[in-house]
């Protein structure tokens, strides 16, 4: 199977915007062109990857406004929608586009406008994800993050400060993005005495609600260098499913669908965690980087925590985590987040990641969609 | 390219459901592999075509509680909303899946649940795919139907009975099918005698609100005997897009993205217009019955209300179209209609279309998002 190259990238400033979705694609589409050279003539697919524009904005039909707005026409439009991981389900599709030979070139733009709702307003539209039954009682994604830390917490006689740590850790990461929405360093104490949202967990361990896009340009490897020479790799990929109602998963801190979608990737790429070298995991809430870098086989179950505290996990340890800031500092605009991910290990990849630059010839992403309902896993690398 | 083949099929009930989204799309997915004599387990894509569940419900997320419902965890789950064309467009995802070697097994189910809102909200949630300025003015689809309606009728000298004829030749073949909607026949002056929408165009030129789904059941062409005898196959697909500003088109009469996806779809199955045995087409408004028909190249522009006229698209004509009834009289629950059209198409090339039955090798569906926004066109074969 041919592997498929990403040969542009981009992604807007995140945080509040004045600007609507139709904008905010529009401005990551013509950047990710640019930054490939690439006319929109030439694009055969193009891909939209995004939540709830119609809830949000009640404007829908977005790719096909886009096609509009970049001049693409008549290329081939549709929009992937898969909650909070649409961003990297689009990846998917994009990949699927190409190695199918339907698509030699697929223009993937995820974006989200959020800020102009309350965040109790955007809260409620992203729970509208969870079953019935347990949305009535008032479980939204935030209930479900504290109940999770409480249990984990517990379990691994984790101290509390480590969920902490991951705060700090990406919110020190994202001063060095110029794309952040928050770039200030906390400390734990800051963390640790803001108010609660759900016990255990307080403002600073949540992310906030955030405008952006972000963009990425598919094609077959063997085409990627008539475009350009700085280019990188989808080498796997793979997603699964979780539970849907949430209290009838067996272990509440293993997270499922993270196991199954990084196997699958894993296999594709004829790779094993030990040869990941950075990382982006949906740190949606500080709980879940945990959760996921067990999930994907960075650690051992019960041991993600102490690989923040030892500092395996900072842009100078083994293994960095969210060089980006993550969700946590970077923001989350659901369809751009998983964009977004791809774009920060792109350019470490190619050695254009500035203050953030590590070492790095293989990257991983994971990309969370609900409560780890859904999941989509990535390896990038260098080509 | 090895071909991909549809192993399994299924439709439910169209019309008024006392049933929400999760269960319509659940009913067909069932039904769709029992018709294969599939495990959920087996599979490793699932596919959802919809549009507007969280404008229309305010459920988010349901690929992933169809997952749940179904029993398929943890198959890969994703969303696929192409507006009005949802359908074609899962059909084109799931070949993808299939054709990349991502997915051996996806099942697709398409579905809406409309009517529990009144027309006009229903009528509001689609036009919300509209540029926004088209739309302050009014500019709903009905209002483009029947713009487009008197040009035609004008610039091609067509009596303003040729439209009554396909709603009276598609009610005829709804009355044998007994998934639609409406299965009673009309004659010309009942539709020319009923209330005006947009004039020209009275109320038995357009398809009704709908509730329902259906099911399509993939894998590569060379496992599709280790499951049945009973498959068709999709030789070609292809989609394009059309201007976001409807007055932007240089022709209204034309139908841009119909043009160029069949063009695709021709190409990709080595085939031409005059290979066709049988086809529906998304006849959403009548006019856009005479508009695809045309522009897939089933007869000259201009040309297509004198095929309608004389019985070539009767099911005893020379090209029957809308054996189903169409979305005329089988109703329309947006993301599910797609996927309904293969379902007629797999039945006819298969012989079990019952009275519906015509003789037919090659069918060829079109499944159009918006007013011709954005458009699907699939080319099945017997196997």
């Amino acid at each position: 199977m041919e592997r498929v190259a990403i040969i542009g990238a981009s992604m807007t400033q995140f945080g509040q915007r004045d600007a609507w979705i139709r904008e905010l694609l529009a401005e990551a589409g013509e950047a990710c062109l640019d930054d490939a050279g690439v006319s929109p003539l030439d694009l055969d697919h193009l891909y939209v990857s995004n939540m709830a524009s119609g809830e949000f904005e009640g404007q829908t039909g977005v790719p096909n406004a886009l096609a509009h707005d970049l001049g693409a026409l008549p290329a081939y439009t549709q929009r992937i929608d898969q909650t909070s991981s649409s961003g990297g389900a689009g990846i998917y599709a994009a990949w699927q586009s190409v190695a199918s030979g339907a698509s030699d070139l697929t223009l993937l733009v995820g974006g989200e406008k959020m800020t102009h709702e309350t965040t109790a307003e955007a809260t409620d539209v992203i729970a509208s994800l969870t079953h019935p039954v347990e949305y009535k009682h008032g479980l939204t994604l935030p209930s479900f993050a504290g109940l999770t830390a409480r249990r984990y917490l517990h379990e691994y006689d984790a101290p509390r400060e480590s969920l902490a740590k991951v705060a700090v850790k990406n919110h020190r990461n994202g001063v060095d993005n110029p794309h952040a929405q928050f770039r200030k360093e906390v400390d734990v104490e800051t963390v640790m005495e803001s108010p609660i949202v759900a016990d255990p967990l307080r403002l600073y361990d949540f992310c906030p609600i955030t405008d952006g896009s972000a963009a990425l340009l598919f094609c077959p490897e063997s085409e990627a260098k008539q475009y350009t020479d700085e280019y990188t790799v989808v080498s796997g990929i793979g997603g699964a499913t979780d539970t849907h109602v949430v209290h009838e998963r067996d272990d509440p801190t293993v997270m499922g669908a993270a196991v199954e979608s990084s196997e699958l990737a894993y296999n594709m790429a004829e790779r094993e965690p030990e040869d990941i070298d950075v990382a982006e995991l949906h740190d949606m809430f500080t709980i879940l980087e945990f959760l996921q870098s067990e999930a994907v086989g960075f650690f051992e179950q019960g041991e993600g925590w102490k690989a923040v505290e030892e500092g395996v996990t900072d842009r100078d340890g083994d293994l960095p985590i969210n060089t980006s800031g993550g969700l946590k500092s970077k923001g989350h605009p659901l369809g751009a987040s998983g964009v977004a991910q791809a774009y920060e290990l792109h350019q470490q990849l190619l050695g254009n990641a500035g203050k953030r630059q590590v070492d790095a010839e293989v990257a991983l992403a994971c990309n969370v969609g609900g409560f780890g309902n859904c999941v989509i896993t990535t390896i990038m690398e260098q080509a």
